[in-house]
């Protein structure tokens, strides 16, 4: 019976996180309100709050599905491609491709601020280097004697410029790369990164 | 006469956009309102709306100042340096810098959001592009056979890989490269791109 009531606990969560996820992707995560999740699956708000310890949460559970599925994207396109330098365009390309294609849940992976004496969990933080870990790997073959903290943190570097260069052009705030040019400058951005490995690596004289 | 009144006018609106901009500093773009800034420079509202088409319009003139400061920095430590190796490094650490010590400020040129239906003005634009100029001059040595058009998208790309990695670092929101290693960070990310442009370079057989 125990078992029982867990699943359709667990299933009512996945209910609200799906509408709360369709909520964000149609109108954004600021207008996002409690009631509107509960009025979109037929619930009582107090059902919500038994469910999340509050609406933060509930973004949390949100962001935490857009990063499966980002993450998924990425582990497809990167075993289709061969080699770090191919590995790497197809990441970069995939990274464009899912914030374009989920342009408000993507945003809300980096607008949702929780309360300032609030951290952000160690569960969701574990997903967020889960990510950053598909980099790391074509990053290995380039960089062979890094240690291993070293190449994580290469790897955050590498996660943060491309993030910047696509989101500074989708947002659309200040000057970015214009849209029609973005596919072409992170290809030329990721060539230049990998020569530029290739070159610093030690035991090369270029 | 008209000179005279029109310099009061100036030295209103440049008390309102001081006051703003401490606001911003202090507490950060999001509680910024009209009625604080009145308050802080003991002015009426309709003087702001005189002075200013509406708080938006302030908030522009806060980053047009902000911009002027970091520009100001850029180009000094751009001065000091030499070669495009050592001037692109001076510029991200020059960049890092800023958004350290002016962290609201510097936030609130990116998180400042105009209506949908209002562009960013072209002045405002054209401010953001004679920063992103900044690193034009270097990269032109790296890029000798770049068109003007395509230099000038390629800094975009590379301001805003820039701001990404201090950006997801110093926001704390997304795994980012651990403060300790960002200036380290920084100066490799800077080092291998250089290599790489040189690399790349028509002519080179790297």
């Amino acid at each position: 019976m125990a078992g029982k009531r867990e699943a359709k606990r667990e299933e009512f969560r996945a209910r609200l996180v799906e509408a709360a996820s369709a909520r964000i992707a149609r109108s954004g995560l600021k207008g996002l309100r409690a009631r509107d999740v509960t009025g979109d699956t037929a619930s009582a708000l107090g059902g919500l709050y038994n469910a999340f310890a509050d609406l933060d949460d509930l973004v949390l559970h949100v962001n935490s599905a857009t990063l499966g599925r980002l993450r998924a994207l990425a582990r497809t396109r990167a075993e289709r491609a061969q080699g770090p330098h191919e590995t790497l365009e197809a990441l970069a390309l995939a990274y464009l491709a899912f914030a374009r294609d989920n342009h408000a849940l993507w945003s809300a992976l980096f607008e949702h601020r929780l309360a300032p004496e609030r951290p952000l969990p160690d569960w969701h933080r574990a997903e967020q280097a889960t990510l950053i870990q598909t980099i790391a790997v074509p990053l290995r073959e380039l960089a062979p004697d890094l240690s291993e903290d070293a190449l994580l943190v290469r790897a955050r570097t590498l996660f943060a410029a491309i993030h910047g260069v696509v989101a500074i052009a989708l947002e659309n705030r200040f000057v970015g790369v214009p849209e029609a040019d973005l596919e072409g400058e992170l290809r030329s951005f990721v060539d230049v990164i990998v020569r530029g490995m290739e070159a610093t690596r030690p035991g090369n004289t270029g």
